[in-house]
C-alpha cells in the first residue's frame, strides 16, 4: 500500500540519467578524460575563494550555539536584506528583506512559487524548449504544467501560440532566461510583449496571471548579450534564483524567491512561503551556507570559460553546416540535429563518444543539448571527434 | 488570487512564537538573561569542536568543484553507507546505503515518510501530547491527522484509544519517543503493545500500517533509562531522523530516512523518496554538512546539561506539590498546571518572568510544557521564581 504515483514514477528512466551512466562507463574503458561528456549542467569552476575564506572565518569565529542555531524559516533577516540591497543595487529594484524568502536552491523557490498561485487542476504554462524537470516540480502539485511549442527561429517566445493558449485556468506562467536548454536569453522585446499579454489577459480573465522567473543563469551573460531583469517589466513576477551556476555551488542547495515590492501582495506572498514549507517540509538553507554567501552576493565564480566554449562549439558548428542559434549566456547550445530523429542522432554521436542529450524531453524534437560546462582543453579535442562524427555519419 | 489555505494559515498565530516574542520583549527591559525563557526547544551546548574542525578541513583540502558539487537527490553515496554502518553498529540493525535517504532536517524526513504511504483522504494517527507541528505537515498533504487522547498518569500510549481509533483509512501511526513535550521515553513493552496491534489490524484491515518514527532526541537520555530502538519492534518503520538536537545543528537542517530493510519494499520507497523530491522542491542537504556529518556520526554534543536541568527542576516541581512525570529524555518536562486552564497558569507565570507553554496546542490541555535547553545556572534562579509564582498565586 504505498502511494502508487511514487512507484509508477520510478519506471520512467531520465535520458539524461541513462547518457551519463553510459558516459561513466565509457570513462571507465578509455579514460573519463576521453568522453566528451556534454549531458550534465554541472559547474566546472570553483567558488571564489573568497567564499572559502568566509566560511571558514565564520566557523572560526562565530560561537557555534550562534552560528548553527535555528534560523527563522523565511531565511536569516540579515541574510534577506543584503539579498535585497544587493538585488536594488544592480537592477534598480526597491526590494526590502520583507520581499525575500531564502530557499534550497532552485527547486525549493519554484515549489513554493508554484503552491502561492495555483492549485488543484490550474494551470501553469511554460515556454519550449524547457527544462524537463518542470513537469514534476509542477504536476506534482496538482496544478498542470503546459508547454508553449517553441519558435525555433531563434527560441524567443511563439507569442501567438501561448496567446490562444491562455485561459480560465491559467495561473501563472512560468519562464527562465537565460534559457535551459537552448541558451537564449530572451530579448527586452519578447518580455515586453509578454508583459502585455498578461496584463491584458489577466484583466479580461479577472484574475490576476503571475509571472515566474526561473533564473539560475541570470550570471552567465555572453558578450554584447543584453539582458532585462524580469521583473522590471511586471510588476507580478516571482523571480526564483539560485546560487548553484553563479557561484558554483551545486551541492550546498541555496537559493531564493524575491517577490517583486510594485506587486500589492508582495509581502503577504513572501510570508506565505513561510506556510508553504510547513507543508512540504522545507527548511531554509543551512545556517552556514546562508551567511556565507550574503556576503559575496555581488560576485560570481570566473565564468569566462563559458562563453570560450560557447563560442569555439558554435563557430565549428556553423562551420558544419549545423542550423544553430547563438547562445547568449548559460552553459548550453541547442542546435537542429542533422537528421529528423535526435534520438538516433545522439545515439550515432556517442559512437564518437561524444555525450549529447536529444531535445525531446525539453518538448523540442529534432535538436539536440549540449553542456559545454567542461575544460576548453576537452571541447578543442571534442571538436575532431565531431567532425569525424559528421563526416562519416553524415557525409559532410 | 492567491491560493487561499496558505493565506488563512496566517490568520492563525503560534502560541509558542507569541510566547518566544513575550520573552524577547522582556528580555529588552530587564535584560534576556532575567527571563526565564522556557519557550523553545533550541540546543543550548555547542556542536564537538571536532565537527567544526572537519569542516575547515574539508574547505581546505578537498577540490571546491567536487566539494561545492551536485550531489545525488538521495544524498551522496558514501555518507548514506555511514549512516547506515552507523546505526547497525549502534542498534544492531542490518541497513546499507539502499535504506538510507538524506534528508533537509526532519520536517524533511517526516515530509517524505507521509507521502510514501498516505495521500487525499487517509489518515495518519499520532499521540497525545504531540509536536504541534504534525498538524500542517500532516494535514497539507492532503491525509488527516488524528489524535490519540493523552494517557495522562505516565504519557505511555492509550492503547485502547488507539485500538478504537485504527480505521480503513488508516496508513500510518506517528510516535515520537523521547517524546516532545512530555519528556517521555516509550517503554519496549509499549512499543510491543503498539506493533502488536499494528501487525493485528493490518491483516484484519487487508493493508499494512506503516510505523512512523520521529526521533530527533533519540541521544537524549537520562541515566537508568532504557530506551527501545524502535525500527526493531516493528518491520515496517520509518524511521525520521535529525542531527539538530544529537549534535546541536539545528540551523543547518540536516537529517535522514531510514527504511528497516527487513521491509520487504524498503529500498523502493527510499528510491520513491526521491520522486517525492521532485514534486515538494526538497534538495538534500548541503554537501559540506553532509560530508561533515557523516564522519561525526557516533558522537554527540556534550547533553548532561539536559539531564542536569531535568533532574534540578522535576524536584522542585515535586516538592512544590506539583503532579509531573519525571522526564526520561529530551530537554522538555510536561507537569500538570496548577489549574484547570493552563494557559491562564501560564500567563500568570509570565508575570514572574517564567515563560512556559500551555499544553492545549500539544493536543493536552491543563498541562504546560517547559523547554529548558538553558544554562543551569538561569535554571537555578528560575526555582526562585517558580516558588514565589507558586506561593503568590497559588498559596502553596
Amino acid at each position: 500500500m504505498l502511494v502508487q504515483k511514487y512507484v509508477d514514477m520510478l519506471q520512467g528512466k531520465s535520458v539524461i540519467r541513462t547518457l551519463s551512466e553510459f558516459a561513466a562507463k565509457r570513462g571507465k574503458e578509455i579514460g573519463y578524460e576521453n568522453v566528451f561528456d556534454y549531458s550534465l549542467g554541472n559547474p566546472s569552476v570553483p567558488v571564489p575563494q573568497e567564499f572559502t575564506k568566509t566560511c571558514i572565518e565564520l566557523l572560526t569565529k562565530e560561537a557555534p550555539v550562534k552560528l548553527h542555531g535555528y534560523s527563522q524559516s523565511l531565511g536569516i533577516p540579515d541574510v534577506r536584506k543584503k539579498v535585497a540591497e544587493s538585488l536594488n543595487r544592480r537592477f534598480g529594484m526597491a526590494y526590502t528583506a520583507d520581499h525575500i524568502f531564502m530557499t534550497s536552491g532552485a527547486a525549493g523557490a519554484l515549489s513554493h512559487a508554484f503552491r502561492l498561485v495555483a492549485e488543484e487542476g490550474d494551470e501553469i504554462l511554460t515556454f519550449a524548449p524547457f527544462f524537463p524537470e518542470y513537469n514534476p516540480y509542477v504536476n506534482l502539485t496538482g496544478a498542470v504544467l503546459k508547454v508553449v511549442p517553441p519558435q525555433t527561429s531563434d527560441f524567443q517566445i511563439n507569442i501567438e501560440a501561448f496567446e490562444a493558449m491562455v485561459g480560465e485556468r491559467t495561473k501563472a506562467v512560468l519562464i527562465n532566461t537565460p534559457n535551459n536548454p537552448s541558451g537564449i536569453v530572451y530579448s527586452g522585446k519578447t518580455l515586453k510583449k509578454l508583459a502585455g499579454i498578461l496584463e491584458r489577459k489577466s484583466k479580461e480573465l479577472g484574475h490576476r496571471i503571475y509571472l515566474i522567473s526561473d533564473e539560475p543563469y541570470r550570471e552567465i551573460l555572453f558578450a554584447g548579450v543584453e539582458a532585462t531583469y524580469v521583473s522590471k517589466v511586471y510588476d507580478y513576477t516571482i523571480s526564483c534564483y539560485s546560487f548553484s551556476k553563479s557561484l558554483s555551488l551545486p551541492g550546498e542547495r541555496i537559493g531564493y524567491v524575491a517577490v517583486n515590492p510594485a506587486c500589492p501582495e508582495s509581502k503577504t506572498m513572501i510570508q506565505m512561503c513561510g506556510q508553504i514549507s510547513r507543508g512540504i517540509g522545507h527548511n531554509c538553507p543551512a545556517s552556514l551556507i546562508q551567511l556565507a554567501v550574503a556576503r559575496h552576493l555581488d560576485k560570481t565564480s570566473d565564468l569566462s570559460v563559458y562563453e570560450t566554449n560557447a563560442m569555439l562549439i558554435y563557430e565549428e558548428l556553423v562551420k558544419l553546416g549545423f542550423t544553430c542559434v547563438k547562445p547568449g549566456g548559460t552553459f548550453y547550445i541547442f542546435p537542429k540535429a542533422l537528421e529528423e530523429d535526435a534520438k538516433i542522432f545522439c545515439e550515432k554521436a556517442m559512437k564518437y563518444d561524444l555525450v549529447m542529450v536529444p531535445g525531446d524531453s525539453f518538448g523540442c524534437p529534432g535538436y539536440f543539448r549540449m553542456a559545454y560546462c567542461i575544460d576548453t582543453e576537452k571541447v578543442e579535442r571534442s571538436l575532431e571527434a565531431f567532425r569525424r562524427f559528421v563526416k562519416e555519419e553524415y557525409g559532410r
